[in-house]
């Protein structure tokens, strides 16, 4: 029995999309979904109603933040991070291997695992694929990633090579720690930076441990968006048809689509929550940053034609007002606003998708957006 | 037309505590009421569905701020303050004498205004009676109040006399710049530091010009409680019995309670929220410092009994995680928390009138609070 299971609802003629349900122990999720990122239990500024009302079904949190504080064993003793912080839906965590080797010259890697210090105090840490499945165990996560070494854009073959084969032998050590059980599903990472045979042999060696999903790593870190696609192309059709696959650490609008007509499901990215707190809006015609004069006077709505809390009742000058003076609820209207826009667009990539309009509906995007086709 | 009136529902025949409601262009308030504090066009961290949510019928604004950034005039062309800032409940914005004054050497007082010094950017500034009604109109406040000198504490007797005088003079300044209107009601504010013949003279100098409610100001700057109360003892009474009656600056529980029974219907007050977002906690058994470590473990609510959304929801142990990692959301759940606290015992204190026992509910309160008595 495992924890999670996707159906496929459709199948594009067209591109490699598909339409799903993801079953989890915290409710369906329809995919292709995009995943707000709560780092340290909680959605930066938001409220659990606020997620759900921006239509979020399953949000991320990081591993290696919690793991520092408050601690995993806290969180146990809570009941688990849903409970904890008050979230009902889904939750996906990480394995802290992306912050841990994004550490430097803090940490030491070998074949065990990784000793690192805390970027919080200094003290000396321990995380190894045994712990970083012990620490999500603890937190009660409905999905758990392994423990992956992210290769770093560039890297040489024989590094990539190198690295794609531990996180391998890292990921059967992870599967042999989650001990079968109906509420956490293991996911797998590929690796392989951007060598088309090394992706092939580590969705090979990934694929044969018979998770229950599968997840790209190693893109959105640096390389063009050009590489990341033909990643994509040649990646995707190595994993299992019948599972999901998510794609880590991409949130931008063309990236999302580009994703899902290559046969994505999952997504996430700090990108859309971040953006809002610096003071930029995504809408359907590009991104708008609202801190500037130009938007003083401007007593409109974010975009006129959105449905989000933001938008139906404040406008930008208030909203660069708040901005301004340095006012929280500025900071709550923009993530609204964003995380909105992003989850909307998921749905209307669905929709498009069981039309068969996929192609259209990214070309009149792209157009409105301003990206270039 | 008067913008507001005032109806006495009940007066206590043990205290001179009364029951009232107060008629406003933006709904009817249940006096005694306690007003968050929305200085810079919104109660910090809060939504103004939060804020309903907590059961705040009217909140109070600063000139000062909003006079500097964003400007009333931007204000007036958003349609006023209560549209810009989506709340259609009643808003009394102060003056901005109280901040003009606390400038020290920024500012310069003459009997025409005050010359002073922006604190955002140093430019230079003048307010004088005229100018601080014209502000408050295109704000588009539901009260108005005069532009006054809060004297500081401690005052000469010759200082109090003449900045008392000075108030009065500026007062009726105030009156006849505000045109009759039934948008607008302007409360005059009575000064007079703790000599109570000074009191005496200001009280009778206020209302003679005949406005829809009076405030007391120069109180809670410094002086001992017992001196507070004394000064409403004798200041009350000399208020017209019809009208509210607004004691400013005060928000600490047992100051509204001592308040409530001399006569007050009104309070405003940064406390709750400003002590929320230090991490300190409001409830019925004295405050609670939740970043403190003897909380790290404490899965209970801020106050079990309490029936606020964050204690229905969270912990204390998530909440000090929350503070203790910056995150915002802890701010916003410990404001809503302190903002309920507050208004919910000026409800208390309004039942417990109606059912005259608000000595016994004084009493309970007090040892509750660990108050002395």
């Amino acid at each position: 029995m495992t924890a999670i299971s996707m159906e496929i609802i459709k199948k594009d003629t067209k591109t490699k999309a598909r339409l799903g349900k993801l079953y989890t122990p915290h409710g369906v999720i329809e995919t292709p979904v995009f995943m707000p990122v709560g780092t340290q239990a909680t959605v930066k500024t938001m409220s659990p109603e606020e997620l759900q009302e921006a239509g979020a079904t399953i949000i991320l949190s990081n591993t290696y933040h919690l793991f520092l504080r408050p601690g995993h064993e806290l969180i146990a003793r809570a009941g688990g991070l849903h409970k904890f912080m008050n979230w009902d839906r889904a939750i996906l965590t990480d394995s802290g291997g992306f912050q841990v080797f994004s550490l430097g010259d803090l940490r030491k890697i070998t074949e065990e695992g990784v000793e690192f210090r805390s970027h919080l105090d200094g003290s000396k840490q321990y995380l190894s694929p045994e712990k970083a499945i012990e620490v999500q165990i603890s937190l009660g996560s409905d999905i758990v990633m392994a423990f992956d070494e992210c290769t770093p854009y560039p890297a040489t073959y024989e590094y990539a090579k190198k690295s794609a084969e531990r996180t391998a032998r890292w990921a059967k050590r992870c599967r042999d720690t989650l001990k079968t059980t109906d509420k956490q599903a293991l996911f797998g990472i590929v690796q392989g930076s951007m060598y088309k045979d090394l992706r092939r042999e580590s969705a090979g060696q990934i694929t044969e441990l018979d998770l229950p999903g599968y997840a790209i790593g190693g893109l959105s870190v640096g390389e063009p968006k050009e590489v990341m696609y033909e990643v994509l192309d040649y990646t995707v059709p190595l994993l299992s048809e019948d599972r999901p696959r998510y794609l880590m650490g991409v949130g931008s609008p063309d990236a999302l689509i580009e994703g899902v007509m290559r046969g994505i499901d999952m997504f996430d990215c700090v990108l859309p929550t971040r953006i809002a707190r610096n003071g930029t809006a995504m809408t359907r015609f590009g991104k708008i940053v609202i801190r500037n004069a130009e938007y003083a006077d401007d007593f409109t709505p974010i975009d006129p034609s959105c449905n989000c809390y933001t938008c139906k009742n404040y406008s930008r000058a208030y909203i660069r007002h708040l901005l301004k003076a340095d006012e929280i609820l500025g900071l709550r209207l923009m993530t609204i606003h964003n995380l909105h826009f992003l989850i909307n667009l998921m749905a209307e990539l669905r929709k498009a998708l069981a039309e068969e309009k996929l192609s259209e509906y990214r070309q009149k995007f792209f157009q409105d957006y301003g990206y270039e086709m």
